[in-house]
């Protein structure tokens, strides 16, 4: 394994207008890209996550098998290692930053993906809540190129009430008067906790905690979950990267990509790749309803509803039994169970 | 009908230490109490809500009939009638008001039942989400004066997901610095906004959005419905009243009723009113299958969940099929369908 690396984009026009000006691409591969370039996978990161969150899933003897395939992970824009708030020169630093899409990601992939490896076909693009947005948006731009998509615990397009849930948790961020419009001198850490305390409602599912779960985790009361999983897990977070990224997720809708004019279903009628969607059983922001939608307009799809009571961070690979049928599922569908 | 009225407890004890100096329940009622005081109804308010909230459900030739019935509206300590922070004064104003649970408030109403007007039985209790909690502690602190108890969207101990949602608006409130501890010169605003639009998304459930309902109430955009609705719907609550009341939410247990030892079955148990519970299909905080574990220890409880999309919303009145369906649900149950 390498450590990440980084693809310069140089400046790169965005869908909603502008240019990201010395934009760039930070990714990681793992395994060996196949003398014929038939073993590639894709594996875009989620919100509020890096390649590394993806390793789960990768490695010797896993679903992503690296004794097989050749997997690329590349960070989303806003993650704080590719081009983000964070980490863009002025002017277009912090809230400056100009907006980035789904669409604009997968562009940038799949530059990197031809331009540095002369890749043309994947095996598989997978990917996890927003890496689902992105595995989507992989299908309809580049339908000749990928063989198998599978979404995991996201959705094809925002829904209303994902769009609802996102304005909360940036209202809660955005409460906190140091956050000052993005030009904070020190974190808003009032404001990033909150953010962090109205996501613990949503992550998992009423049951999870019902049957306190988080015991098992090993946080003995719900005060510290809250405080050790949640506010830690988001307090090393700039506050501009995440609303950076939730734009983009807000902003999620294959039907927006160009020659589809808006209508999503025509860009699910498009997918021409094998589709395998997976969607967990009680997750509160990305139903399994709204994949059963997706599911019903895209051509021979696979719809597997991911049981079990972690609700969204049933995707993450921090529920054993819900790794295990995530990772069986692709072994399956990439031929190798 | 008369207008509010004002019932003066005095200097009320608490269950969890201290007094409520010059305490008062504000109340209205509705109807008149039948010679022989048997056709009296107590309807408690919910979460943000007053005794008007509640009239929907009474009236002439309505479910709570005031030709048959008398029904008596109490409004909640916190809610800005009843003592509350916004109108104790020092030194128990603002965030210095004592805490006061369900078992309180019902101490309270038992006050006012009994020694304003004589009453020794009451027909019914039923209540919505906060007032649903107030019509379980009803069945189990007078189990020998409520002849049926009906609680709607409520539940009879705030589960533990339950209290994390409510953490979740209590921070974001709480992230305006303008809230300054309680002591706020003028309204937290921002931080009320916050609450409002972090609630937007626990109120009503994904498929009330995915169905775009919010335009069928005549707002043509989510953002339009998120101010329109949310935001306005909580701006002229007192910050503190909305926390004192969450701080009653969120210690809601019959359990911690005087005897019981925090045995939330056992005195589920206790139990003789006849019970009809009615959990909304969708609610994201009070699930239905919080309500069937209820009902499991509740002596020949029935559960009646209401159909729909409305979510938590559903007990409040303003889905015309699930108010209709309550209503039938209750003239049924009080032996007048």
């Amino acid at each position: 394994m390498t450590d990440h690396e980084l693809f310069d984009l140089g400046d790169f026009p965005l869908q909603h207008g502008g240019l990201l000006s010395g934009a760039r691409l930070v990714y990681r591969t793992y395994g060996r890209l196949s003398s014929d370039k038939s073993n590639a996978i894709v594996f875009p990161t989620w919100f509020a996550g890096t390649h590394e969150s993806n390793e789960w899933l990768i490695g010797e003897g896993k679903a992503l098998d690296t004794e097989r395939y050749f997997v690329i992970v590349p960070n989303l824009f806003g993650n704080g290692l590719s081009s983000s708030p964070s980490n863009t020169p002025p002017p277009h630093d912090r809230a400056r930053f100009p907006r980035t899409t789904m669409y604009d990601n997968v562009r940038a992939q799949h530059r990197l993906l031809t331009e540095r490896f002369g890749i043309t076909r994947l095996a598989l693009v997978v990917g996890a809540s927003m890496g689902a947005g992105q595995a989507y948006q992989w299908a309809v731009s580049h339908p000749a190129m990928v063989e198998r998509v599978a979404p995991i615990v996201g959705s094809s397009h925002t829904s209303p009430h994902n769009q609802v849930f996102l304005e909360g948790i940036r209202a809660a961020l955005t409460a906190d008067a140091a956050f000052d419009g993005g030009d904070y001198a020190e974190p808003p850490r009032t404001g990033l906790r909150a953010f962090a305390r109205v996501y613990a409602g949503w992550g998992l599912s009423q049951a999870f905690y019902w049957q306190r779960l988080h015991e098992q985790l090993g946080f003995a009361t719900l005060e510290d979950f809250l405080t050790g999983f949640w506010e830690d897990g988001f307090a090393d977070w700039d506050a501009n990267d995440l609303l950076a990224m939730i734009w983009t997720w807000q902003h999620a809708d294959v039907g927006q990509t160009p020659g589809f004019g808006g209508d999503t279903r025509a860009a699910l009628a498009s997918i021409t790749a094998k589709t395998l969607l997976m969607p967990s059983e009680k997750d509160l922001y990305f139903p399994p309803e709204d994949e059963e939608w997706s599911a019903a307009h895209i051509p021979g799809a696979e719809l597997r509803v991911i049981p079990g009571v972690w609700g969204h961070l049933a995707g993450g690979g921090d529920d054993p039994q819900a790794a295990a049928f995530i990772g069986a599922a692709l072994r399956e569908f990439l031929g190798d169970a």
